[in-house]
């Protein structure tokens, strides 16, 4: 690291789900570090966090603490992102957003870096990291896409609590254990924090994730209309969610129809699977090989399988996309992001 | 019971998962017995079953242990059933079959006597149970199909384990406790017994039910797809379906996707599955009311949540079916269709 530049970072919310496995990233890529800068509430400053064996103490995050970042990585929920974001774009700062707070706006572009990593060039000092569900789908999307072109897409995801936070893993294994013991279960956090009803998870599945909106959908689900609209520059894509909690800890599952514009073969859509950026193409039925949670978590790639053309419309493809929700569809996706701004010389 | 006719009624496998259920819907539903006779293999001959607090001992099914029954509930493996069921009905029994050995006959009625009861005249001694995951879902497609007619169905499943029977739920619970404990997990069972390759289902997702075959799709898929077009007589349905194993012991969900042929008002989509027999309406976002296993279990009825139009097709349908898989989705359809023959002195 000696030769190469380094960059003043900081992570704001370090110690939730997400922020933890962005210092995993940011640790095991050896992203180059100047300096790495802790932040988070008033109330966890002070404590101290292990990186690359060191403990770092967490700082209050003020606007202030932004002066001299040059990266500011921030999942620390919407209202912070919203408040501070801003202040550290201010003093310079590129800020990668994890949260929903800037997403849909238009100064704003919303990166996955294997599909539209020309937009973050027009970054007003903040580039936004799309939903966990979305990430995963259109990473996976992409290579067909901009092969045959896309006409629909219809989604229903089997989601993992970690995607609800730490409180929600807390609460898959409290129940859990409580069942397995004949306990009584207590529901408190699923399936929307902020909501006064609370649904049992474990041995059970949820299909709410975010809170409604009046056309029926939940936020959820409109994130992810919304969000791949916007990732592949394309309206008239028309997409369709069902956004389902499961009793997983992590890795969330998708099965993805997707209706092609122009005739495809399987045989040529496996390949450029295969060949694609991040994405692992693991699909041998006749080997019972697919992708299941249970392997994808803990690994950046997307992985992709149950690969299968429609039996009524021959432009429609089925598929089944695994990813670590917090790592390509949070930490990693915002870490990559942050490379892609150093390659780019954009930073 | 005293002036009511009684029939002799026989039930083969009855100490599996879903024998068990079955005799608990004749009892629950007092059912009119004049005898009731346990049949399985030689193995299982001797036990005994509790049915209405009274032992019963089990007999060894062969063909001249049908003598004299007149209802005949198979589920006992579709080997048994191929071997057994046309003796029972050789000798003059109704056999009602929850295997898929005769579901695609075209000499057997394929029946949900919510959908297609006047099928169940045409059997010759056999009437086939649909897939428990076919089941629920024509069961909800039903009156909307019959109003607006049906252009296509898209589904994506989140089956239970139970759905594999006993060993599987035995299964899913070692290896909860094996995680829950810090142990081995053993993985022996699921996704399919004749298989090679074995995954975990605790806390993972294990998109493969049956066994695959050419097109890409299972069986269990194509089941799906054969057995709606059979249940509605009508082949031009086109129907894709991704079926997926989750980690929950009682209770299929399914998330579909439906395309009507006219116009529909999503007010009279919601009376008429309010008004449709067997069905429970439970679609209250704004109460984060909605179907869910851990509450359809043990229940007879389907139910039918998240209701809304597509956004880009306006003839486009979103809902979410669950059902008890060991109750709508085999024993209770199986009794229902037995009450449905003495109703209507098919027997």
């Amino acid at each position: 690291m000696e030769n190469q530049k380094g960059y003043h970072v900081a992570v704001v919310g370090a110690t939730g789900a997400v922020g933890e496995q962005m210092l995993k990233m940011l640790e095991t890529r050896q992203f180059p570090l100047a300096s790495l800068k802790l932040l988070a509430s008033a109330r966890s400053a002070g404590n101290t966090v292990q990186f690359k064996g060191q403990d770092i103490v967490i700082e209050e995050a003020t606007p202030e603490a932004f002066e001299g970042v040059q990266i500011a990585l921030f999942s620390a929920g919407g209202s912070v992102s919203k408040a501070l974001a801003p202040e550290a774009a201010k003093r310079g700062a590129i800020c990668v957003d994890n949260t929903s707070a800037f997403r849909m706006d238009p100064n704003v572009p919303l990166v996955v870096p294997e599909v539209n990593p020309d937009a973050m060039a027009d970054h007003n000092g903040i580039i936004a990291n799309p939903n966990c569900s979305t990430i995963q789908m259109v990473a996976a999307i992409e290579p067909l896409r901009a092969r045959y072109g896309l006409e629909r897409i219809i989604v229903s995801t089997y989601q993992a609590v970690s995607g609800a936070g730490a409180k929600a893993i807390q609460e898959l294994n409290d129940q859990t254990k409580a069942i397995v013991n004949g306990e009584e279960v207590k529901k408190e956090v699923l399936p929307v924090g902020s909501l006064p009803k609370k649904h049992q998870i474990a041995f059970n599945v949820i299909p709410q994730i975010d809170t409604f909106l009046d056309n029926g959908f939940t936020n959820e689900e409109m994130k992810m209309v919304r969000e791949t609209k916007k990732i592949f520059g394309d309206d008239s894509v028309a997409v369709a969610a069902t956004c389902v909690r499961i009793p997983v800890v992590k890795g969330h599952s998708e099965s993805v129809y997707v209706e092609l514009k122009d005739d495809f073969e399987l045989e040529d859509v496996r390949r450029l699977l295969a060949e694609a950026p991040g994405i692992v193409l693991q699909d041998n039925p006749e080997e019972q090989d697919y992708p299941m949670p249970a392997d994808a978590a803990g690994k950046i790639e997307t992985f992709v399988g149950r690969l299968r053309r429609d039996l009524d419309n021959p432009r429609g493809l089925h598929m089944w996309i695994v990813s670590d929700n917090l790592l390509k569809g949070a930490a990693w996706n915002a870490v990559q992001i942050a490379e892609e701004l150093v390659a780019r010389n954009l930073v």
